[in-house]
């Protein structure tokens, strides 16, 4: 079933299409009166609505059930990516947010070849937001991610109930196989809060990250993780940890 | 360091670059005299050669060392999917390469949109054996995936060492969690036989798997698993299965 994002919906009677929602249900998807579609509110509530009414211009909907639904990630990802060459920053927004990350920071490392500039960078991010919706919309997710722009990885820090990994391709190479497994055994013995445990984990560029870059960030409580003995380029690693967060944490 | 896949090294200390090799190594990233590159032969042997001479047509390299590299997943893994539209399968063969898969098999499905006559199938397959070979060097595994196509779901079978998995939308919406997690421990506690045990996953295309084309490959042996409660889509669920494989089974 299509999905969409509303932050409120007022009246759950006789409620108002948005206009975009409107654009994409009513004249892309073609609904007619009686079908349905869900809309996810800001508290994450999944209401089913049925549309009622459709003019060439406007349509509304009603609500016939509201429910709960558990889509997200036991623990709040932010997914934090070296700029790299072409659409891969598009890849792993799009990718990322099918596979859970909560949040993503894209930043210029020491390798970077591309950059953005201040134009360029509201241009990406407004872009790159589109893709989160749509990914979320489409994965049936019941939040947003977030994406940001950091011009220096210096900027980054881990908060006091955070935890932060770096995807490092040298601890990989010298074997490093027990990082990430400790990290999750951690997490999933934690007591369970109201609030979800957080994670940052930080993924360098196509050039890798530089290794003042690495040690700076361990000095501030990242820890090096390697991810399997494969070279995956820049926009693999995020989707093999995020997928290993579901498989460790949701399956049993 | 940049590795290239070849049969056979026949001569160790005056090896002939293999036309392909010559115009990677020496024309585009310009390697020199004295420059290193890696060789993987047949035996899955890395063999760390040394350009010894260089014309204009030809190059020559010695052997300085050989090794042997573990960066093989521990299940011989076939990733089967769908045909969908665009470029997914390219995406799929190489992605699923970087994440350790052993074969790629593609098959018109009940819901499939695309489909591939003869002529195309021959053309798809070759472009697909590049993109796995490519992906296969960049990667640094010692194997090349191979690439096949299917007309029907009907002529796929399990081997009697194979274990065999559907990943179906269906299935996670159920809520179902346990399969993968008991198929991979189940794996985990065999007893190390000399040949990796094997493993044939299955995904729909863009339209997901018909419930027929389900039941079918349950009578033969196949079993539902869920891959966690996001809807992803067709080239993404492949990936999440093959992170956890590694997730699973080579960290620790």
């Amino acid at each position: 079933m299509q999905r969409y994002f509303e932050t409120e919906l007022l009246d759950v009677k006789n409620f108002e299409l948005p206009k975009e929602i409107y654009k994409h249900a009513i004249v892309v998807m073609r609904a007619k009166v009686g079908d349905h579609f869900e809309l996810v509110t800001a508290d994450q509530k999944v209401h089913l609505m049925e549309v009622t009414a459709i003019t060439k211009t406007a349509a509304t909907a009603k609500e016939i059930e509201v429910f709960e639904q558990l889509t997200e990630l036991p623990v709040e990802t932010t997914i934090v990516c070296g700029l790299s060459k072409g659409d891969k920053a598009e890849f792993i927004v799009q990718k990322g947010t099918e596979l859970g990350a909560d949040h993503f920071v894209f930043f210029k490392g020491e390798y970077s070849v591309a950059k953005w500039d201040d134009k360029k960078q509201k241009k990406k991010l407004a872009r790159l937001e589109k893709i989160a919706l749509a990914a979320a919309e489409q994965s049936h997710r019941t939040t947003i991610p977030t994406v940001a722009y950091l011009s220096s990885l210096q900027e980054l820090t881990l908060a006091a109930d955070e935890k932060g990994l770096i995807a490092y391709e040298e601890a990989a190479k010298e074997g490093e196989k027990g990082a990430l497994v400790t990290l999750l055994k951690e997490i999933k013995v934690a007591p369970k809060e109201t609030k979800r445990p957080k994670l940052q984990a930080i993924f360098g560029p196509e050039g890798g990250l530089a290794f003042q870059e690495v040690t700076a960030l361990e000095e501030r409580g990242y820890i090096r993780a390697g991810l399997g003995p494969r070279i995956m380029r820049a926009e693999t690693a995020p989707l093999y940890l995020l997928s290993s967060l579901s498989f460790a944490l949701e399956l049993r």
